[in-house]
C-alpha cells in the first residue's frame, strides 16, 4: 500500500481482465492478469462501497458472461479489457452507502480484483452476518450454489418422502448439496460425475446411495436403469444434452426435471440434440428451468435451515481451493473440463 | 341383417383390421377390411354393452397403438389380426350394464367396426345427455380432443389476458379450439397450419390473429418472430422437432410450453434433435407433458361450459368428413400428411 498526493492512500490492485469474447472452451490464454492502481477511498457524496476480495467464486454460468453481448443471455457479457465479474465474498474498507460500514463482510458480484468499488445492490450483494463457519463459504453451501441448490430442490423438483432423485454433476457446488438435501427427505438418490474420486466422495462423504462415473459408461441409458430400475421421479439436470435424453427414457409418470445448468453444452458452438423429447408428454413430465435470482427472497429462510445442519454435521461440504488471484484463470477454466473436486473458490486474501 | 339359428339375431359387421405393426408412416395397406358376422346380443350375465358404431375419430395418438407392443408407450398397441380401436360415437343396441340401456348414445373407446361389443369403462365411455348438437362433435369438439384442448390450455398453460399465445397444427380437432379458448380468454393468438386453406380458415373461420403456413417458411425462427415481435408466452405443442426448437428461441421469460403432441416425430424411426433445450434456464421456461385421460374428471364442467358457446355461436368448429367405414384407413392415414382439414371424422353410420 502507497500513498497517492491529494487522493489519499491508494493500493496496487491485480485483475483478472477479459482479453477477448470467449468461442469454444475458455483458455487461460482468454485472459490477461494486470496490476493497477487503486485508491483506497469511494468518490464523495456517491453510495459505493470500496471492498477487499477475499474469496472468488467459479461458476459454470460465468461461461454464458464470456461471450459476445448477443449471446448472452443469462447475464450480461463481461467488457472487453475489463476484469471479469463473479461472486465473491469480501470486507468493506470504506462505505458511502448505509447499510454497510468498514469492517463488515458481504458476499455478492464484485471484479476479479483484489479491490473493487461496488454499489451494493439488493439481491445481488447480501451483508455476512454470521461469522463462525469458514467465510469461503459464502461462496458455496451459503452462497449463490446453496440458494440455487435449496431452492431448485424444494421449490422447484416438488419432492415427495420415498422418491428416487438422480442428480447430475453431483460432487459440484450445487449437486453435493441437493444430493444431501434429497437423503434428508427420505429419497433414494443417485448422483453422477466424472472421476473415481468424484465418485468415492458421492458415495462416502455426501451420503448418496449410489453413484457412477459417467465417463466409464458406454450406455448412459442402461447406467441409469442400474441404478434405478423402478425409474427417476427428480432429475437435478447440470449437464444436458446425451444426459437428458438418457434420463428422459427412465423418468416415472408425473415425474419432474429441474434445469439448474447444461454445462455439457456451454462451450459448443451447435448445441447436441435432445432426441427423447415425446416421452414427456405419457409420461406427463414437468421439465422447468430456473435461475437462483428469483429465490433470493427465501435467502434468510435458508440460512436458518442450513446454518444449524453445518453445526450439528448433517450437511457435509467440499471445497477446491485454488491459492491466489493468479491461479484464478486455470481454476475457472478448469471447471469446464471437471478438474475441480468440489466447489472451486480462489483464495485472494486470507486477510 | 339376418337371423343366425339358435343364437338369435345377427349381422354383417365390416371391420378395418391392423395387418401388421406399422414401421415410418402408416399406409393404407398397413390394414385390411374384413367382414365377419356379429350376434346381435350380450352374453348372458355379462355387463357388456352391444353398441353400434355411428361416427369414428381419427386422432394422431393412434399411431402410438400401431407399433409393436414395446414401442407403445401412451397406450396398449392394437392387436395384429384385430380391429383397431379408437374413440366413436355410438348407439346401445343391447346392454348387460346397469348403467346403459338400448337405445342410450355414448362415445369412447370402440372397434373400427359396424358392432361392438364393449365392457363400459368410466373416463374411457360416457354417456351422450346433450343430442342437440351434431353427434359427430362427440368425436372432437365434445369428446375426447376438446377435453385435451380444454384441459391442456386451461390447466397446463396458465394463461393470463393479454398473453401471447402460440398454437401449431391450429386447425386440427384440437388447435383450433385451443385457438378460440385463448381468444376468449383475452390472448393474442397465431397458428401454424400445413395449406393456404388451413391458414385462411385460422384467420377467418377461428379468428386467429395472425397464422402462418410452416411449409412455405425457410425459416421458422423468423416467421415466429414476425408474429410476435414481442415474444411467446405461451406455446401450446403438437408437433416438436424443428418447430419447438423455433419456439424456444423466441420464447418470453416465465414463457410455458403445453406439450400436448409431437406428430412430426411419430413416424420417424430415429426423432429429431432439439438443440435449443439450454434457452429454458434463464428464460425459467416450463414444459409439461400432459394426457387427457387425467383431466376427465372435469368433463362434465367442460360440457357446461362449451356447450353454450357452440349454441350462441361463440365458438367455430370444422370437420373433415369421411362417408363409410370403407373410408377409414385412407383417412387415418392421410392425418400424418395433413391431408385433413379440420377435426378428421368417419361416418360409419347415420342412423
Amino acid at each position: 500500500m502507497s500513498t497517492g498526493g491529494n487522493s489519499g492512500a491508494t493500493a496496487t490492485n491485480k485483475q483478472v481482465i477479459l482479453r477477448d469474447y470467449v468461442t469454444g472452451f475458455p483458455k487461460e490464454s482468454d485472459f490477461d492478469f494486470t496490476t493497477t492502481t487503486v485508491e483506497l477511498r469511494v468518490p464523495e457524496g456517491s453510495n459505493s462501497v470500496l471492498v477487499k476480495n477475499l474469496y472468488l467464486s467459479c461458476d459454470p454460468y460465468m461461461r454464458s458472461r464470456m461471450g459476445k453481448p448477443a449471446d448472452s443471455a443469462l447475464a450480461q457479457a463481461f467488457t472487453v479489457g475489463q476484469p471479469i465479474l463473479g461472486y465473491g465474498v469480501s470486507r468493506v474498507i470504506e462505505s458511502g452507502h448505509p447499510d454497510y460500514k468498514k469492517g463488515d463482510l458481504l458476499w455478492g458480484i464484485v471484479g476479479w480484483e483484489e479491490y473493487s468499488v461496488i454499489t451494493p445492490i439488493p439481491d445481488m450483494h447480501f451483508k455476512i452476518h454470521h461469522t463462525d463457519v469458514p467465510l469461503s463459504y459464502y461462496t458455496g453451501l451459503l452462497g449463490m450454489p446453496g440458494m440455487t441448490a435449496y431452492a431448485g430442490f424444494y421449490e422447484i423438483c416438488s419432492p415427495k418422502k420415498g422418491e428416487t432423485v438422480y442428480v447430475s454433476a453431483a460432487s459440484g457446488a450445487v449437486g453435493q448439496l441437493v444430493g444431501q438435501f434429497a437423503k434428508m427427505m427420505g429419497c433414494y438418490v443417485v448422483g453422477s460425475a466424472g472421476s473415481k474420486e468424484k465418485v468415492d466422495l458421492l458415495k462416502t462423504k455426501f451420503g448418496f446411495d449410489d453413484a457412477f462415473n459417467y465417463k466409464e459408461e458406454q450406455d448412459l441409458s442402461a447406467a441409469l436403469k442400474r441404478c434405478f430400475p423402478k425409474g427417476i421421479d427428480i432429475y437435478f439436470e447440470n449437464v444436458g444434452g446425451k444426459m437428458l435424453d438418457a434420463v428422459l427414457l427412465n423418468m416415472n409418470m408425473h415425474g419432474r426435471i429441474a434445469v439448474c445448468g447444461m454445462i455439457s453444452q456451454y462451450n459448443l458452438e451447435d448445441q447436441e440434440g435432445v432426441h427423447n423429447l415425446s416421452t414427456i408428454i405419457y409420461k406427463r413430465i414437468r421439465i422447468q428451468g430456473f435461475v437462483v435470482y428469483d429465490h433470493y427472497d427465501k435467502y434468510s429462510k435458508f440460512l436458518e435451515f442450513v446454518l444449524p445442519c453445518i453445526k450439528e454435521g448433517k450437511i457435509a461440504y467440499v471445497e477446491d481451493v485454488a491459492e491466489g488471484l493468479e491461479k484464478g484463470p486455470e481454476a475457472l477454466v478448469g471447471l469446464f473440463h471437471g478438474k475441480n473436486v468440489g466447489k472451486q473458490v480462489v483464495v485472494v486474501a486470507r486477510e
